[in-house]
């Protein structure tokens, strides 16, 4: 039997391993979300609305390498658009499926629900084309050439793309079979070389050296290359911000966060004073650089990325990480010379079981209670700056959106990042003004079958706002107070455990009680209002 | 003293009349949002996230005529986007003020957070250009001219515009006072006598006439002027499904609902036998012309635009409704020999209180339950349906968004509509489907000291999309279950009448209860899972 066009794309995403799809449906996306359902390989995954299913597929994809989104024309996709735009920034590659209207109708400029009423049609793809790495609107006659395309797009770029259907088209037979030949990246033989010579020597001269692996080596996949290399090379690392965890940080070679100014002073200077760093596919930008507080010589610098890399100024282009990496684990001299210090690991003040909750205490705690393997997943509040000091467990990974930085990404993304490892312990921590954008999702967790643990931080307001100003007292950084303990409830989560903590005594007593559920739980941790990290204090102090 | 950019913009604003700004802060709208904080006369609307922020601004605009947005750089407006988008499509003016980074980091392409991490800063703008009626970004030089610019357009196209701020002009002094000459569109007089002159004498000669007043009526102010027309006509006059109540219902020249096959029959047979209609503003789109089952000859159409006129297969540019409404009024001659039928109102059917609520007589409870100037605001699902053919009381006005048709939009946008008229009735009308998307602004009510009736309609599932649907049982029309009459509580709405209405009996008991409620009140309706109004019935039997 010939296959359809959404046949066609079903069945490619399949082979790339993907099962869910998340979304909200429409009708123009009928034919779509039918064909899904209808599939009984795939799995539809409903969200509240599309902004949090954009969300939890980027969740899904930092877990499994790729995920699928569907929404409907206009309307759904525009309300997806900055969850796309977020996966876009910090490479996460999703599959964005959009229900059009028939092409009959397109083609006389009718005047339909979920257009602008001006018989246009390609706007809202041409919206999308800055925060997608490729974009096609299939028919039958295209269909295996545009799929094959995206998806090569797709792959190499680690990155979104958008598939347009219109409704009469999804279930056409595809009529053409020439697909592209997809050849793969290749890196330049002499090139490479050049490169890894060069950096090979450039780590054997370097009086001090230390390697700081970044984001790509996540996204691309190549943790087990990278700490090969790190091995090989006998340097220490360190890692910034948005690079928390990408290798085990109980591998003896790490040696804590690196973030300019803000913290760990003694990780700045030994950092600072290296005249060689091997960067790994790391991001330069100002939350990375503690603000822009970090004195890093950029002619000192080697920095690896997915598809080129930077020795100092000089730029080789066409030479691929995954070549560079390899090279390196096999040939790298290894040196014992270099130390650097270790930084010192946050630690619990002393208090009494009746003393509020703060800042201090909570991240002491959260320290005590991760364990290996937990999927860690932190919104863009001040939680962020409290955990990123934090030593973590073996195979403990830690996501943020620290580039994009939309709050309220972390809640969906976790539900997303649950559903792609339902045997694994996803924590979500997230603070209350984060929450309340996307707190509706909380439902899927339940509906789902799955068992998240749910960290909200009630401080009453933007805390993180607040200290990102001069003045602590701008209005707009209030909320309304939502009693959130009792929110698992009316989402329907039966039998959740719901706990809300205001004492040193009540964290530590849940903390103990989390060990032993066996439900989904959530917690809300009770702060004074101005109770912040340490990195927070630098950072108003700084202003 | 001199004014700074922000002051000019603020002042502008509030010269128009805008006294609240709906947003979400963020630190590069930090200088924005504090000098709307500082500001005595200027209100900080704080929504939970920036979609139900937009949606919120879309519905003070359409009570207000405009409305003000803020938004910080990409994570925000791109949020925002579908609810500008609704709003451009469906002719609400908001002003979406985007705080940006700071130029020098513009300048230097800096990798910044809420940045894809391409330095790129001008792409969002870019995005948002389809949906806005003009765009800028505001300098110290060119700010009174670029404000002024936009505002004209804003007022003349009543559409959103888009305004960003680089963070370091915000508090500049405008360095220029050149504005430019506003001139406002003037009719071409002799087209606009031609024009009047031809609609005078079709509806003289015409065998059987009848008017069709439409959105834009409302949209731009002309309510009064169309009765005035309306009463010199003589003629009956029938609404489109967008238009509802654009007019008040109770006049005695009101007949009632057209919407193509879908319901009211008989006004269907009499509008298409009338062989002139004069419409007024109306949008002949998909809805509005009962899914394109509405029989219209266009060459027997005047279509009274904004800035246009079209009658029959000619269109006539620069003339504007205002002056041909005025003219109307004057020089219509009476015709007393069109009567037309009247639509038959929905009847409540014979019930048991123990019986559950049927969607018959749930549309024949709100109908007794409407009282005059009421504002009543219904999502894009079977309610619209249920509501369209009730005849509404005196002053009453019903918001839908019937073009756009994003699903969430009444929850915010009703408060926003609340907030701008504090002493009249608002009554929220949603499903449960749409109302998970954006549920969380209920907290914002409580918050502001308003005081809706909230009805949430409980019929496990997207039930308009089972109705749209060949197949009524995908399961991807399925949703979690909430217990929604304890959202209030848990947003933080202390005190508020919530109920749960399972009978008929509970239902009419609640009814009663509302009319003497003092607080803020939400009613969950449960109804059975297909129980659906006629109108659906018609459109799931022509599918």
């Amino acid at each position: 039997m010939p296959e359809t066009v959404i046949q066609y794309l079903l069945n490619r995403l399949k082979q790339l391993g993907i099962r869910d799809i998340f979304g909200v449906p429409g009708d123009y996306a009928f034919p779509i979300n039918d064909a899904i359902c209808d599939d009984d390989e795939l799995r539809w995954i409903g969200c509240c609305n599309e902004l949090d299913a954009a969300y939890a597929a980027d969740g899904y994809a930092r877990i499994k390498g790729m995920s699928a989104l569907s929404t409907t024309f206009g309307v759904g996709e525009l309300s997806a658009l900055c969850g796309i735009a977020g996966s876009y920034g910090e490479h996460n590659l999703v599959f964005h499926i959009v229900g059009m209207p028939n092409m009959p109708v397109q083609e006389r400029h009718a005047i339909i629900h979920h257009t602008l009423g001006n018989g246009e049609f390609g706007l809202f793809m041409e919206m999308a084309t800055p925060v997608v790495c490729a974009k096609t609107m299939l028919t039958p006659e295209n269909c295996i050439h545009e799929i094959e395309r995206v998806i090569a797009a797709a792959l190499e770029n680690h990155r979104p793309v958008y598939i347009a259907i219109p409704g009469n088209y999804v279930n056409e037979n595809v009529s053409s079979s020439q697909a592209p030949a997809y050849v793969p990246v290749k890196s330049d033989p002499e090139a490479l070389e050049e490169v890894v010579s060069a950096i090979i020597n450039k780590l054997l001269e370097a009086k001090k050296a230390c390697i700081m692996p970044g984001i790509f080596v996540d996204r691309f996949g190549f943790k087990d290359l990278t700490t090969a290399v790190v091995n090989a090379s006998g340097l220490p690392y360190v890692t910034m911000a948005m690079d928390k965890a990408v290798l085990d940080e109980t591998n003896p070679s790490y040696r804590g966060l690196y973030s300019g100014r803000l913290v760990n002073p003694e990780i700045s200077e030994f950092v600072e004073s290296c005249d060689c760093i091997l960067a790994i596919g790391t991001i330069l930008s100002d939350t990375n650089m503690g603000r822009f507080t970090a004195k890093l010589d950029e002619s000192q610098i080697i920095n690896v990325m997915p598809y080129d890399v930077h020795i100092g100024h000089a730029d080789y282009t066409n030479i691929k990480m995954s070549d560079v990496l390899e090279e390196l684990a096999k040939r790298l001299h290894k040196r014992t010379d270099v130390m650097g210090p270790v930084a010192k690991s946050p630690t619990a003040p002393e208090v009494n079981a009746g003393d509020p909750i703060t800042a201090d205490y909570l991240y002491a705690s959260y320290a005590k209670f991760f364990k290996p393997d937990d999927i860690i997943i932190v919104d863009s509040g001040t939680s962020f700056y409290g955990l990123l000091p934090i030593f973590l467990p073996k195979g403990a990974t830690f996501h943020n959106q620290t580039l994009w930085g939309a709050i309220g990404w972390a809640t969906p993304a976790s539900f997303g990042a649950a559903l792609a490892s339902p045997d694994r312990r996803v924590i979500l921590i997230t603070g209350e003004g984060s929450h309340q954008m996307t707190a509706q999702e909380i439902g899927q967790f339940y509906r789902y079958g799955l068992k998240p643990i749910i960290f909200v931080l009630n401080n009453h307001g933007y805390l993180i706002e607040r200290m990102l100003s001069q003045r602590l007292d701008y209005y707009y950084n209030d909320l309304p107070q939502w009693q959130y303990h009792k929110l698992p409830e009316v989402f329907g989560c039966d039998g959740w455990m719901t706990r809300k903590a205001i004492t040193c005594g009540d964290l530590d007593k849940i903390m103990a009680e989390l060990d032993n559920t066996k439900t989904g739980a959530y917690v809300e941790i009770v702060t004074p209002e101005m109770s912040v990290p340490p990195i927070m204090k630098v950072i108003h102090n700084n202003l």
